[in-house]
C-alpha cells in the first residue's frame, strides 16, 4: 500500500460574489433555506473531519472561531489546530498551538513529517499566502446561494495567476455548491 | 400551450476570482487547457443561440466586442442586440440598436413586449444595476479554472445583498463549470 500524500487544502465558504465574511462578522447566511431538488444530501461531517487530521488557520479566523464556539462549540474538535500568528499566546485548549514566522517553514517542518490531509480554513490573507507561495495543493471552495453584497473578499487583490484543474463538483440539496480544485505547480 | 415566460439573464464568464477581465482586455485565459473526465461535453452553440432572442449589453462592453469581431467575426450574430450607453452613436450593424435612459423603461416597454429570452452579457456595472434593481431573473457564471488575481470584478461592490435559488450545475470536459441562480424576488 503506498502512503497517501501530503496534502494541504485551502477551504472557504463564500457567497457567489466571493465574500467570506460579513463586517459585523455575523454568520446567519451561511443557513440557507434553499432547496434544490437534483442536489445530494449533504455528506457526514463526523465521518467526513475524521479525514482532516490538521486544521490551519490566521489569528483572525481563530479569535472569530473562539467566539462562535461560546455559542456553538468549538467547530474543530480535537484535531490539532495550528494558528498563524505574529503574537506568540497562550492558545485556549490543548490541541491549539501558535506558529510565527515563516510559512514554508511551517510548511514543510511542521506539517509535511507529521500530517497528511491539512485544511486551511482562513482567512483571507493567510488563505492567499499559501496559493501565492504555491504552499496549498487543492482549493475547495463551497459556494452559498447569496450575493453578499459587501464584506471581506476570499480571494480578492491576491495579484497572482494560478491556473487550476477542476477535480470536482458537488451539488447540495441545500442548493451549497462545492468546487474542488488542483492548484497546478 | 402555454406562451414561454419572458426572463432576463445575467451570463458572466469569470475567473474563481470573480474576474471577468484582465486589465489588458485578453482573452487567451478563456481557452483553457483542463480537462475534467467527470464533465459533459459542450453544447452545440449554434443550438445553443438559437433560444437568445436579444442581447443586451454596456458601452465598454459593445466596444470591446467589436474589437474583437475583427478577429474572431461578431460573436452575437443576427440577434437583436440593445447596447446600454449614455451617449447616443450610430451601431456598426443593423441589428444593434442604442438605447440612453431609464432601465426600467428599457425592461418594460422595450424587451417585454418584443422578447422572451434576453440575455444581458455585460459589463460588471450594468449587469449589477439590473440584479440591484431586480430586473434581472436569473444569473448564470461560467467559471474557468483559474485565478486571475486582477482584472475587472464581476459582482464587487455591488453594496446589496440578494439571496438566490440554485437552479443547476453543470461542469463541462474543459473545466469550465457553469452555475444557474435564479434571482429571489
Amino acid at each position: 500500500m503506498t502512503k497517501d500524500p501530503f496534502k494541504i487544502t485551502v477551504h472557504m465558504v463564500s457567497s457567489l460574489d466571493g465574500i467570506i465574511a460579513k463586517r459585523d462578522n455575523s454568520v446567519s447566511w451561511f443557513d440557507t433555506t434553499d432547496n434544490y431538488e437534483k442536489g445530494v444530501a449533504g455528506e457526514n461531517p463526523e465521518e467526513f473531519l475524521k479525514t482532516i487530521d490538521c486544521y490551519v488557520m490566521g489569528s483572525l479566523t481563530y479569535q472569530h472561531a473562539l467566539e462562535l464556539s461560546k455559542s456553538y462549540g468549538w467547530a474543530y474538535g480535537d484535531v490539532p489546530t495550528i494558528v498563524v500568528s505574529h503574537k506568540n499566546f497562550k492558545p485556549e485548549r490543548m490541541n491549539i498551538e501558535v506558529f510565527s514566522g515563516d510559512l514554508i517553514k511551517l510548511v514543510n517542518e511542521k506539517l509535511k513529517p507529521t500530517y497528511k490531509n491539512v485544511w486551511l480554513v482562513g482567512g483571507a490573507m493567510l488563505a492567499k499566502q499559501f496559493i501565492r507561495l504555491k504552499l496549498a495543493d487543492e482549493i475547495r471552495v463551497t459556494i452559498i446561494p447569496i450575493i453578499l453584497g459587501e464584506g471581506l473578499s476570499f480571494l480578492e487583490g491576491i495579484g497572482h495567476e494560478q491556473p487550476l484543474h477542476l477535480l470536482d463538483v458537488t451539488a447540495y440539496k441545500n442548493g451549497l455548491v462545492e468546487l474542488r480544485y488542483e492548484i497546478k505547480k
